[in-house]
């Protein structure tokens, strides 16, 4: 389409003539699909005006205008009229309140719409019965015109509309840590939409459709690089560029932002500092800034991480954030840009022996005292918890310590700890939780969402972040699925107050159709599905606990400890849990209001499932649940594995009701799982079991009756290697096929005869392309290639990966043989077989 | 798969086992996709056997035993366990009768299996109640393992299962007009599969997937290259290559054959003379006859085209087909292989202004005087009309012509005439009424199926002989549906007692599975689309009025006439069709046998299908239906045009029964279909019209209400140029853009404000693309590029493509407009606009 675009010169087309598609259902429209609703609904919008009529002409107004003509055109198969003005004809009708009231004086809100709120209602214009969709700006509304098509993909009643919207906070931004050479940190959608080699892509088509998927749902504005930021984004030479980014998003109402590296001066300028408070600073900023609102009027401002995980700050001239925020606010304050300052900020060379060191504890230590300091175009940026993107933390206290400062919550949709898009897990179930947490202050409203909104302290500006990483992944994310995280986190920085169900429902009927048996079956996976992944990754406030040094994706019990990054839960053979106590640990507690604290402060008292966070406790300690901790690192393991498992059981009996593509696509993901989530299971119930040396009660861990040991095999070119961490690997060993010829590995069966399912477990690396074939006696009964591309180059936890065989008639004495061939790097390397009664 | 197999160096594993596909639903696997049957209908197979035993070593036991396993995972996700010998539990049994004998004494068929017959049926073995599927021969018991697989895909009970088939006919041959260099002749589905750049490919893993196709069907031999064949293919240094192509067959139990060029002891041999009674010529072909067998012991023969559209043949020397035929059919002989000749053998420079000359006569008139002449493995190979592959013709006289000689019936799949893949015509229709046609021969079961077949006449040898031409497309013969007729020829060449829709319903579970609507849909679409495409493009027996010098596409009524090559129809001011009868015409009726030729000499007694085909007619003449010639080429036309649409209207009913990527494709291919059968429509009316001078009795033709001709538009660069032939554009001129720049044709909306569709009509040539948009007012309310590969490189009938803009809301006044953008060769060319209540 794009080619076409050119070919006609007709750059504003936008998509809305986009005919008959011929290709599969494809999952990069996301939720704004607009498919042929079902015929019998259709009658719904029998008497759906034929007109849209836009008052005004700007390309905010345009992009709305035609944005509804595509969307009825897809669900509805009508083209609209596209109108200047009023017809005689009933219409759809666009425009700000202004320009209603300028056909229909006295024409006015029943409630205030602020500067973002839309309201959708009847009303006769000219004796026609029009439907409205109006704002206070142009943008407001734009987001009303994808409410309405939101309902109509939803088949909802629109007669008699009467409904004012407005969102919660004003700031609605979301992050990419895109480098300039096409990678993303933490990325797992592929390489950077808007960068490769160094420079901004020619093609900026993906970015005007995620540019459109982000307006839908509210979204304001766009940091566009990486927070780890690379200085050359601010020379002169490359603003052109960045301005043409600013193009694509502005015509859907979205500002864009960069992060920026605060030795710029020093880098790419010619001074010979970067101290904040050197006169010469203010200078270099405001000729910057200026230089860059020349190319971009409309240009949001600057994201900042300094004295961060080696990135350079104030703190080298021994200045506060304040110093560093303020004079780049300063620069950008006349042209209404504002900065983000991230208080990420903390020291990864803490002393593990300290037992008052304390990670959690950097962001409220450093800003707390700067209360009140930073200019009113400064927003500290925060991470939800005092960690980072635990899968599960307490709120930062910080919320509640920064009373006379701008505030934003940063929250992670690319799910970095959660599973890098291939585990199922929705997080919206998460925010919720921690929008709805209560610092009870002596005040009203003081949860967090009215915190960070800046209604509790009454401050100016305030609002969510959420770091996407979307790329060029025909899904966006890399998992059709995990595209309810960037609606859900859309959703709820408009309206907090949504069900994680409710947004669940939502996204499912507009992404998968209306079908009851895929709407529910859907969103009750997402809705349980967060809690299902920590269950099986780090339950009781254990965080995840993946490997931390490295890939952050699989097991890694022990790779947080003895270490500076401070992300300890410090087990030992007696207990497990950082004390972070007033009375006894760090003191971390003591940085929530009194009541808040009274709480943590107390083993009795704190919930379940952030015991471990604030206590350390003992393996005998007994939970509110009434079982010991010990016994609940177990049971939840395996409860959340079996989860992982009734997922797929679900999903399976969707077949037929949606399309085969994505159906085939997303069944491959969620068997993944259920396999990764077994090696996350066993790594950490067997690293607690040798902790702690209390056994499972219910005899499940050390005890696998089904399995056998690739390493207890007949092996021919295989050697056992072991594996590190051990428990990582199935009996800690693996064997591994060192020869350039193929090895095997093979077992005599002694069961029963009857049907049964094998699973194997192999390791699948990123550095080689091993090939398996599986017989029965001389029977080939299953072949694949690892060609995964998982974080690892090593066998471990990150590439411990299952192969179920379904449906073997297996009879005693059947020789069962693995045959690996391996390939480069990757040594065709198994971990063990388990042979099960048919299970999906 | 291919990759993986070459790395594990295990060549025979075929396709067995494939795990879980991730792609979405594929048309390659055609209707071996063995996709899993619903969870319900499962249990009707809960105690289907564990163990699939094969009693033998022959590689088609080994085929058959593969596919069963790979069926029975595919479809029951269950892996049979693969034996050489009875194991101890029930089974099911692979085997011939004798190899079954030696285990059960006394074991016999109820009836005759013939060499390929197989019968399925349950029977205790050693204890144990099996299912045998056994035969005469290895292919027997290949060919009853895809019966029983046919069975499980269909639902259908196995218990108390007691089934003998046999095949009708001993030979049952696709025929593949592949040219060395890659190219298909009168092919529709991409390039060769077996050839490229004048060598065999490297790679034929599609000629394997082909033959696996073919094998489901009972074909027994595939003739691998065009009929006008390149010599070159009997070069010594060729025949490694043709071996290779063999033994991708062999395992499936298809001998090949190939097409030669009588010439070739001349062309490529040393030889000065391809006279075949030269003794010099008996030894050249034993030579290289013996050399193709050291290298393919199971070679089948050869195929022969010979004085016919140019090749050489016997005729250059005074010789007869039965002198070419047997010299080589000598060479043939004592390696078991046979000459198919072909009897499609006329002069294409007839006279066309004398009344006697008939190319329909000369098929007959040549080899009905050489009957008995032909040694015993010579099969002379007859169209089943007397002309050429038609949408309708009378069944060639030649049948009851050739008592004592081998006959096999040619058929063509590929729709060279019928609509070339792009309109859904269904031939197992027309097949079984030629199979069904009896010559009324003074004996018993003289039925064309009964003489093919050899009954009639108790010919040794007989069958039929299906075109193919499928290639590297997706869907083979490049339209989803096309290969319903694939499969309705095999059957047919197995049982040609089978309905049509017994045929369609087959097809459409096993390539679309068991949903009720789905199959009663698609095979009521199937079963009545050959008439359909007869009626607008050749009724009463006018055969295709096609452009018979180009395309054979296209609507070309004039194309056949006034030249040598003897397709006409005679058409005047005051009549149509061709007077053959004997009393007055060309003597052709003379050729049947009495009762059918004093049926056919009776303008009366002629069934209206066929009268054109035996008597020119005045227009007025009145048909047994009551109405005129004249008004039912018209009534027909409007019709089938009509019946074209309500495809769209059904198919679009089963969205959402179909995966998207199916039902979307077979949309297009659909929707393309219903207008370029209204480019027919207006293209043969019109011209009848204008040829009798008698109006249409409905007033529809030359009178379009809802038309607006382009060249009345106002334009702005394009030009008015005139369509040759006329009849092929409405009002017999179109407009062309010839300037670099875009050009537009715009008018004014003058009906009543409401809900319309507008076509447009425009053409769509191969060498450029041009685009195209549709503007109401100043809103594109379409766009589109013509980018389809329609055979023409002109404005036309082969190129007139329509475009539908649906639900457009328009009101008096409008300004309408379409702007075309040139590209090379195609000048963005319009003919009409037609402007519609809304239709789908």
């Amino acid at each position: 389409m794009p080619r076409l675009r050119a070919l006609l010169g007709v750059g504003v087309l936008s998509g809305a003539v986009y005919a008959c598609p011929l290709a599969a259902e494809s999952t990069h429209d996301a939720w704004l699909r607009y498919a042929p609703i079902e015929r019998t609904a259709r009658e719904k919008y029998a008497s759906f005006p034929a007109a849209v009529v836009v008052l005004g002409d700007s390309p905010t107004l345009g992009t709305a205008q035609r944005e509804l003509i595509r969307g009825a055109r897809g669900m509805l198969e009508k083209t609209l009229r596209a109108k200047k003005e009023l017809p005689r004809e009933k219409a759809i009708v666009l425009g700000t309140i202004v320009s209603i009231q300028a056909l229909v004086p006295g024409f006015s809100a029943r409630s205030s719409l602020g500067e973002e709120g839309f309201w959708l209602t009847t009303e006769n214009l000219r004796g026609f019965q029009c439907l409205i969709v109006t704002a206070t700006t142009d943008r407001g509304v734009l987001y009303g015109v994808f409410a309405l098509l939101s309902k109509i993909a939803q088949i909802a009643d629109l007669s008699d509309l009467n409904e004012v919207q407005q969102p919660y906070a004003p700031l609605r931004w979301v992050d990419q840590w895109d480098n300039l050479d096409g990678g993303i940190e933490r990325g797992y959608g592929g390489r950077s939409i808007f960068f490769e080699d160094g420079k901004v892509l020619t093609d900026l088509t993906p970015v005007r459709e995620y540019a459109r998927l982000l307006a839908s749902i509210g979204i304001n504005g766009c940091a566009i690089n990486n927070v780890n930021a690379d200085p050359r984004l601010l020379e002169e030479d490359f603003l052109p560029q960045l301005a043409r980014v600013a193009d694509a998003f502005r015509e859907w109402g979205i500002r864009i932002a960069v992060s920026i590296d605060l030795s710029s001066p020093k880098v790419i300028g010619r001074l010979d500092t970067f101290d904040p408070l050197d006169p010469r600073l203010t200078q270099w900023w405001r000729k910057k800034v200026d230089s860059i609102y020349r190319r971009i009027p409309d240009f949001g401002g600057f994201v900042v991480k300094a004295d961060s995980e080696g990135r350079p700050g104030p703190s080298t001239y021994g200045r506060t954030p304040a110093d560093a925020a303020n004079v780049i606010a300063r620069a950008l304050k006349p042209h209404g840009g504002v900065v983000f300052y991230r208080a990420f900020v903390y020291d990864h060379h803490l002393n593990w022996q300290d037992p008052k060191s304390d990670r959690a504890r950097a962001a409220y230590d450093i800003f707390h005292p700067l209360d009140g300091k930073f200019d009113d175009n400064v927003i500290i940026q925060i991470k939800h918890g005092p960690i980072d993107f635990q899968v599960r933390e307490p709120v930062s206290p910080l919320f509640g310590g920064l009373q006379h400062t701008n505030v934003a919550m940063e929250l992670q949709i690319t799910q970095e700890y959660t599973g890098q898009q291939r585990h199922l897990c929705s997080l919206p179930s998460m925010w919720r939780e921690v929008l709805d947490f209560n610092f009870q202050l002596d005040r009203d409203g003081a949860s967090v969402k009215d915190i960070v909104s800046g209604k509790t302290f009454h401050r100016p500006m305030g609002g969510f972040v959420g770091v996407a990483n979307v790329g060029m992944d025909e899904s966006w994310l890399g998992h059709p699925l995990a595209m309810a995280n960037l609606y859900g986190f859309g959703r709820l920085a408009w309206n907090p107050d949504l069900s994680p169900r409710a947004i669940a429902d939502e996204w499912t009927r507009l992404t998968f159709g209306n079908d009851p048996a895929v709407v529910s079956t859907l969103s009750e996976m997402q809705v349980d599905s967060w809690t299902v992944y920590e269950s099986y990754t780090g339950p009781l406030g254990l965080q995840t606990l993946t490997d931390i040094l490295g890939s952050h994706y699989g097991p890694g019990v022990e790779s947080s400890e003895r270490n500076g990054w401070g992300q300890w839960h410090h087990a030992d053979h007696d207990g497990v849990g950082m004390d972070r106590t007033v009375a006894t640990g760090t003191g971390y507690v003591g940085q929530y209001p009194p009541p808040i604290a009274k709480l943590y402060e107390s083993l009795q008292c704190t919930p379940d499932e952030l015991l471990l966070f604030f206590h350390h406790a003992p393996y005998t300690h007994v939970l509110k649940s009434g079982t010991t901790v010990i016994q609940h690192i177990y049971d939840s393991h395996y409860e959340g594995a079996e989860r992982a498992a009734d997922n797929v059981h679900h999903w399976k009996l969707l077949r037929g009701r949606i399309d085969e593509q994505r159906y085939s696509d997303i069944l491959a993901r969620l068997q993944y799982q259920a396999g990764h989530a077994i090696v996350w299971r066993d790594a950490v119930c067997n690293w607690f079991f040798r902790a702690s040396g209390i056994p499972d009660a219910h005899h499940r861990v050390g005890n696998y009756p089904d399995r056998l040991e690739a390493e207890a095999m007949q092996l021919q070119g295989y050697s056992i290697v072991n594996v590190v961490p051990w428990e990582n690997a199935s009996g800690g060993k693996a064997i591994e096929c060192v020869q350039p010829r193929r090895c095997t590995a093979s077992f005599r069966f002694a069961r029963n005869a009857g049907w049964y399912d094998i699973d194997v477990v192999y390791f699948d690396q990123n550095n080689g392309v091993s090939s398996f074939q599986v017989f029965v006696g001389d029977q080939v009964v299953d072949e694949w290639m690892a060609n995964d591309t998982l974080p690892a180059t090593k066998i471990g936890g990150d590439s411990s990966t299952r192969r179920r065989i379904r449906g073997l008639a297996l009879r005693p004495g059947d020789d069962i043989r693995i045959a690996g061939i391996p390939d480069r790097e990757e040594h065709a390397p198994l971990d063990y077989v388990e042979i099960h009664a048919p299970l999906e």
